[in-house]
């Protein structure tokens, strides 16, 4: 994992330009925290442009916090486009097991489209594997089991790379298994970072073709910039404002100082 | 009053879903207000789930800001589902008077469902308790008489609680009266503090059954939460900025101290 | 352009409103910047209003950053009844160029209705020029030859005023040519001050009716508090807190002694 600095520094250099297709809570944060790290993000989402914007993107990260089933067409369609041009597809599957929508809808975007990194808490990734999941709303949840042999099963099942996103972070490509303990308790307490965490996979996936490397190390990454950033803090609202200070100026003293990924 | 704080306490224990059908403008501001005081927001607004997730939710936040006649019908559609169950179910009724199409719909979701605290500014509850009433876009306005009658009619005519807020926020459930003297001018120079103050309603609401005392106590609170973060703030960023770290804070000692509210 | 100042305390004591169909993505930070300058945000984007509220309104602002054809039908209707009255109608291009849905949404709003102040970035307003011009999502992007001859081209092609923004601002009305060195890299570092630019000029169009003093004035002030929010910012996150808090507090001091704005 000593690549996980140079990973981010390719995204800083080549500022890969990462399409959303995403939620309207947290559609500002994505946007953000994407350019913090480097990348450049567009958000579009008609179906009469979705298609032709993924496929000049160097990434794509779906998100169906806010869901409609319109909208969710409109992201296989550019899932399509991305994947006939071998541009990286993360999603991210904010509320599956919260409603029968939500999780019908990953299932149809798993199905109709390649997605190359599926993204979720410890209960969306236990639902979609066909685990005991709870799930209440769009928070983490419990899980009964390993939840690396969760994320590993339902690796799988769709032969690509899961990151499942808890206090622990676990990704997994089938093969290899990743654990992440980086990242702060105050990530908890502000809304969005779980959906700026895809949005980071996808700037980093955008950069190194390994999705299981890049997934971990962005994981990796943003985790150790809200360990830097709760440092000064005195609540949610100057977290979040130190968050961006300290991802946009990781440097890799930082990075190799902090790093807490496993792997095996 | 004395419970106030304890009422918030039961938010910070409970963790209330609250899911909200809300705005474009302000739903980050909606979810991470909720957060900040300890509940679990969630936001669904598609037509195929929004009941189903109103149903496992413990309060309901509607919010027309953005309003189109498509997602009033979904609103609709949820408050149905949550007044099958008994989930409280608030709204913010942002610009009526401004339109035809707002006051319209307002006065629709009024009809066809039960909403159990009814929000808005002076302007906004004046229109629809057909008070002589000037609204402006989605500003505060002018209202002609005893501020505290208008509320107490609004509320009579609805069999509901009715929050209006501005410079003193009232509340009234057709009998009680409670004016809150809580809050400071920054939080007019923010948008959002008044959605956000429907959030705060919604999650105070899911853990205490007095809908008026769970209101004035979620409109003391969050304007306490104003009052301690204007100290320090230069303006509106670090206003908003330490807005959130008052709120997740809050102090059985702070809200005491300043708790500015009076019950008749 | 000693007037630059008093056309921001005109805004201040005046408070236009200012009416926005805009993007998803930096809704809320339009709708605050507007007011951080003191006017009053307003967004409608229903079908059913949108006309009404514009009419009503002291400028309308357009946005295409998530347009969808509904949309774009929605803010026809809404410059129409703008037009009808004389309220100034600002366009902000977001993204012309990068599909064909944005260039013929902008193309189709221009035939359809008065836009009197065109805004984007180098290589939106190139693209719409019909210049050799380069997008790449919605960055700005290369532009080859003189910009303020592609401003003042597009500027006669529409008989209106054309504000293209960049490390450069230029503003042109066909025969004057405004330059605008204001501004400050940080600017770039976070996602939508591009989009809080175009509610800033709307804002000061609303009490100014010369088109291009007004937006080469309302530029050269967001720049100003960009400058000085630079000052003690350690990243994107301080940044943007301290941005806002400048930009409520912009002092005629302030802005005659960094005023960097040239006329020819």
């Amino acid at each position: 994992m000593r690549d996980a600095y140079s990973i981010l520094e390719r995204v800083r250099e080549r500022r890969p330009l990462v399409h959303h297709i995403t939620n309207w809570v947290t559609i500002y944060d994505c946007a953000n925290m994407s350019r913090a790290f480097g990348a450049l993000p567009v958000m579009a989402h008609a179906r009469e442009e979705a298609a032709e914007m993924a496929g000049q993107a160097d990434a794509l990260v779906l998100n169906i916090g806010t869901l409609t089933p319109e909208l969710v067409d409109t992201m296989v369609l550019a899932a399509q486009a991305a994947n006939d041009k071998g541009i990286p597809v993360v999603l991210d599957a904010v509320g599956a097991g919260a409603t029968r929508l939500r999780t019908d809808c990953c299932t149809m975007i798993l199905k109709d489209a390649k997605v190359d990194i599926l993204k979720g808490n410890y209960g969306e990734m236990g639902t979609l594997a066909g685990a005991q999941a709870k799930v209440r709303g769009v928070e983490n949840a419990g899980l009964e089991g390993d939840p690396s042999d969760t994320a590993t099963r339902l690796a799988l099942m769709h032969s690509n790379t899961v990151a499942m996103t808890g206090k622990r972070d676990i990704v997994s490509d089938g093969s290899r298994r990743y654990r992440i303990d980086n990242g702060t308790p105050l990530m908890g307490s502000i809304v969005g970072t779980g959906c700026m965490a895809a949005s980071v996979i996808g700037a980093f996936a955008a950069v190194e073709r390994d999705r299981a490397l890049a997934a971990s190390s962005a994981l990796a990454c943003f985790g150790i910039a809200g360990q830097l950033a709760a440092k000064g803090a005195k609540g949610p609202g100057s977290f979040k404002s130190a968050l961006y200070d300290e991802a946009s100026s990781l440097t890799q003293e930082e990075v190799e100082a902090l790093l807490a990924v496993d792997c095996r």
